[in-house]
C-alpha cells in the first residue's frame, strides 16, 4: 500500500457484530502474493438486499450479474463474495465465464440458488480473472467464519485505499435496538455515479426488499453520489444493503413509516461516514472539501454547480496549493452552464465573504481565508442568489501524489 | 516564463504582413513590470469583423464590451486592444469603469467610434484593471505601429504560455491571392466552450460580416472549441476574425460560394494550427494526443465522447505514465453516458487494435503500443459501433508540472 492519507482517521472504528451476518476474509493470490483480497459473507435466510450500480454504458460482469440478481431472486440474498485485484470488467466470455465459476462455487458452499449471490469484483479493468483462484480459496474463508473483523473485510476489498473504510450506528425502530454497519472502498476513479467504490451495508433489522431499495437510493444520492476524486467513474461501482431481519421488531411498510424514521437517519449517516472517508483517502488528497451550493434554481442545478467547483482541476490544485483563489470558483460556475447572475453570485470561504455583488467584497481581508485555507478542511460556499435549490457535495484538493499515484498503477 | 514546453515548435513561424493591419505590443506594468504585456492594433477603414466567446455565465467585462460592439458596431472595427496580466473579471463597477476608459482612449487614438473598438484581457481573474497603465501606454504603441512583429505580439497577450503562438496562410479568392495571419494565447483553463485563450485573425481580403461570422463560428467548433487541456473553461475566452478587405478580389455573399473554397480551407487551418500550438502549450504538457471517435451515434455524441476521454484525469495520467492503459478509455466512454454498446466497441492505439467485442483483442502485443506512448504524438481512436457519427479532438497529458504550475500561479 502506499503510505497512508494524512487525512485518514487514527484508527478502524469499533464495529458491533450484525446478527445474521458471518464473513471471513484471505488471500486468494487474484493480483498479489502474501495481500488479502478476498471477502465472502454469509447471510441469514430471509436477508432482504437492494442494491445501486455505475451509471456506466461499460458494466463491469460482476454489475451485470447482480442487477440480474436483484431481479431474479426476488430481493433476496444469501451469501456475497468480493475480490480486490481484478474488476473483471471489459473480459468479454472469459470473464463472464470466471464470474459464474465462482458464483456457483460461492452457492454451493452457502447452500444456496445462484440468484441469492451477490459478486462484486474491483482492480484492474481488462484482464481475465483467475476465477479458479477464487474457487480455491472459498472453503478456507467458510471454515474461519466470523462476526467480527470488519477491519479484514475493509482491507481485502481495498485497491488503491491506504486505510481500510468501516462505520457503524445504532438505530431504535419501535423501541428496539437495531445495529447497521458498513464497510466501502474507494480512492481513485471516484465521480458521481459512483466511481470505483464499493460499499456493503448490513443490518440486522426486517426490512422489506422495495423499502430498502428506496432507501439505498435516495441515500446513495446524497453520499456516495455526493462526492468526487476525479470526476473519473468506474465500471464497477456498487453499493449493497442487506437487512438480515434477525432482530425482531414491529413491521415497517414504507420508508415514511414515522417507526422507521431514526433508522433512516442513522442509515444516511452510516453512508455519509463512508462517503467521506473515501474523499479522505482520494488519491493524493491532502484536504477534505466541502463545497455547498445554495441559491441555485434547483436541486439539481445545485448539485451540477457544486460537481463543478469540485471537479474543477484548477478549483482543486489552488486548494493544493493553499491559494483561496475565489477566481477559479468563478469560473467552475461559469463554465457548468446552470443559470446564475454573475452581478448577484456570493462566495464563502471559510465563513469568511470573500466576493458579492460581481466583485470581491469590499475591504476584503484575505488573511483569515488564508489561514483557513491551510488546515485540512476546506469549506467552501456559493450562493447562486437566483433560487432556493442547495447541495454539499465533497471532494479533495488535487496534488503531486495523485499524479505518481496514476502514472504508475493499472487500473 | 516557465520553463519552455517539450512540444513547442523550434522557432516562431515567419508570418507576413497583412494589408490594412498595423500593430505594436509594448510593457505598461499592468501586473509586472519589464514585460510586454499590450497589444495595440489598428484596421483599416471598412475591416470587418465577427467574434466568437466563452460560453461561461460569469463572462469577463471584455466579454461583455465586444459583444456589444459587434451588435453596435454593425460588423466593422478599426482598432483593437489586448492586454495580458489581468483578466478584468468578475471586478464589478470598477471593472467596467477601467474597460470604458482603456476603450475611450483607443478610441480617440485610432480615430474611431467605441463601438468599432475590440478589447480583450487576459491574467488573473477579480482583482482591479489598472485602466490608467493602459491608457498612459497606449500613445507609445501608437507611435510604433508596424505590420511585421508578429511574434511580438503574440508574447504580449501570453500568460502561462511558454513560447508565442502565431499561424498564417495564403489563400486564393478569384485567383487572387490574399493572406490570413492569426496569433493566439492559452495553455491552462482550456476546454471546450474556449478555455481562456484569446485568439485574432487577421485578413485583408473582404469579407461581409454575416460571412465572417458565419465562417468563424463553425470553424471554432472544429478547432479551439476541440480542444481541452483541463476541462475548465474560462470567463475571458475571445476569438476575433478581421478582414480588412485591402486586397480586391471578386465579391464573396456567402459561406458556401465557389470562389471562397479555398479560403475556408486556409483560414480552418491556421485556426487548427494555432488551436494545436495551445495543446502543445497546455500546461505541463509532455504529449500532444489526438483522440478521435467513429460509429458514434451523432456528431455530437462522437465529440461528448472524444472529449469524456481527453478530460478523463486517469486517461491523462495513464498517457503521462506511457501507460497503454485502454481500461481508462473504456472507463471515459462508459461514463459519459453517450450510447454505446460495450460489446461492439474498439479501442485503437497508435493505429493497433487493442479491444474489440467486448475484451482484448486475442493475441494483443502491447510491445509496438507500449513503443507509441513513449512518442510525444499520441494518437487514440475509438470506434463505438453503432451509427456514424464522428469527431476529433485534441488533449495533452496531465503531468507533475500542471500540478506545480497551478498550485502557485494565481490566475
Amino acid at each position: 500500500m502506499p503510505k497512508i492519507s494524512p487525512l485518514a482517521p487514527a484508527s478502524f472504528p469499533s464495529i458491533p457484530p450484525v446478527a445474521g451476518v458471518r464473513f471471513a476474509s484471505g488471500a486468494a493470490g487474484i493480483r498479489y502474493a502474501n495481500r488479502t483480497d478476498l471477502f465472502y459473507a454469509e447471510l441469514a435466510e430471509g436477508t432482504t438486499v437492494a442494491g445501486v450500480f455505475t451509471k456506466s454504458t461499460m458494466p463491469s460482469v460482476p454489475v451485470d450479474f447482480c442487477r440480474a440478481a436483484l431481479k431474479n431472486g426476488e430481493g433476496h440474498a444469501r451469501a456475497l463474495v468480493v475480490n480486490s485485484g481484478n474488476s473483471n470488467a471489459f473480459t468479454g466470455k472469459v470473464g463472464a465465464a470466471a464470474c459464474k465459476l465462482s458464483v456457483e462455487a460461492t452457492a454451493k458452499l452457502a447452500g444456496t440458488d445462484v440468484n441469492h449471490v451477490y459478486v462484486s469484483s474491483t482492480g484492474v479493468i481488462g484482464e481475465a480473472l483467475p476465477g479458479d483462484k477464487i474457487v480455491a480459496a472459498l472453503p478456507g474463508l467458510k471454515a474461519n467464519l466470523g462476526n467480527s473483523d470488519w477491519e479484514g473485510a475493509a482491507r481485502a476489498i481495498s485497491t488503491t485505499d491506504t486505510f481500510p473504510k468501516g462505520a457503524s450506528r445504532t438505530a431504535k425502530i419501535g423501541g428496539v435496538p437495531v445495529t447497521i454497519a458498513g464497510i466501502c472502498k474507494g480512492s481513485g476513479m471516484i465521480a458521481p455515479n459512483m466511481g470505483t467504490m464499493l460499499g456493503y451495508i448490513f443490518t440486522d433489522a426486517a426490512i422489506p426488499p422495495a423499502v430498502l431499495q428506496h432507501l439505498l437510493s435516495k441515500s446513495t444520492e446524497r453520499s456516495f453520489n455526493s462526492i468526487t476524486v476525479d470526476s473519473d467513474a468506474s465500471t464497477s461501482d456498487t453499493v449493497l444493503a442487506f437487512a438480515t431481519g434477525q432482530t425482531k421488531h414491529d413491521p415497517v411498510f414504507a420508508v415514511g413509516d414515522g417507526i422507521f424514521r431514526d433508522f433512516r437517519k442513522k442509515f444516511d449517516e452510516v453512508m455519509l461516514d463512508l462517503a467521506h472517508q473515501i474523499i479522505k483517502d482520494g488519491e493524493g488528497a491532502t484536504k477534505f472539501v466541502s463545497v455547498s451550493v445554495t441559491g441555485a434554481q434547483s436541486a439539481t442545478a445545485a448539485k451540477k454547480i457544486a460537481m463543478a467547483i469540485a471537479n474543477s482541476p484548477l478549483v482543486k490544485t489552488a486548494i493544493a496549493g493553499q491559494d483561496a483563489n475565489w477566481g477559479r470558483i468563478v469560473m467552475a460556475v461559469g463554465k457548468c452552464g446552470e443559470k446564475a447572475d454573475r452581478d448577484k453570485l456570493a462566495i464563502i470561504i471559510g465563513g469568511v465573504k470573500v466576493a458579492a455583488e460581481g466583485e470581491v467584497v469590499p475591504g476584503y481581508d484575505e488573511a483569515p481565508v488564508a489561514e483557513h485555507m491551510k488546515g485540512s478542511d476546506i469549506v467552501i460556499s456559493v450562493d447562486v442568489g437566483i433560487g432556493s435549490g442547495k447541495a454539499t457535495v465533497w471532494t479533495c484538493d488535487l496534488t503531486h501524489e495523485y499524479i505518481s499515484i496514476n502514472g504508475d498503477y493499472r487500473s
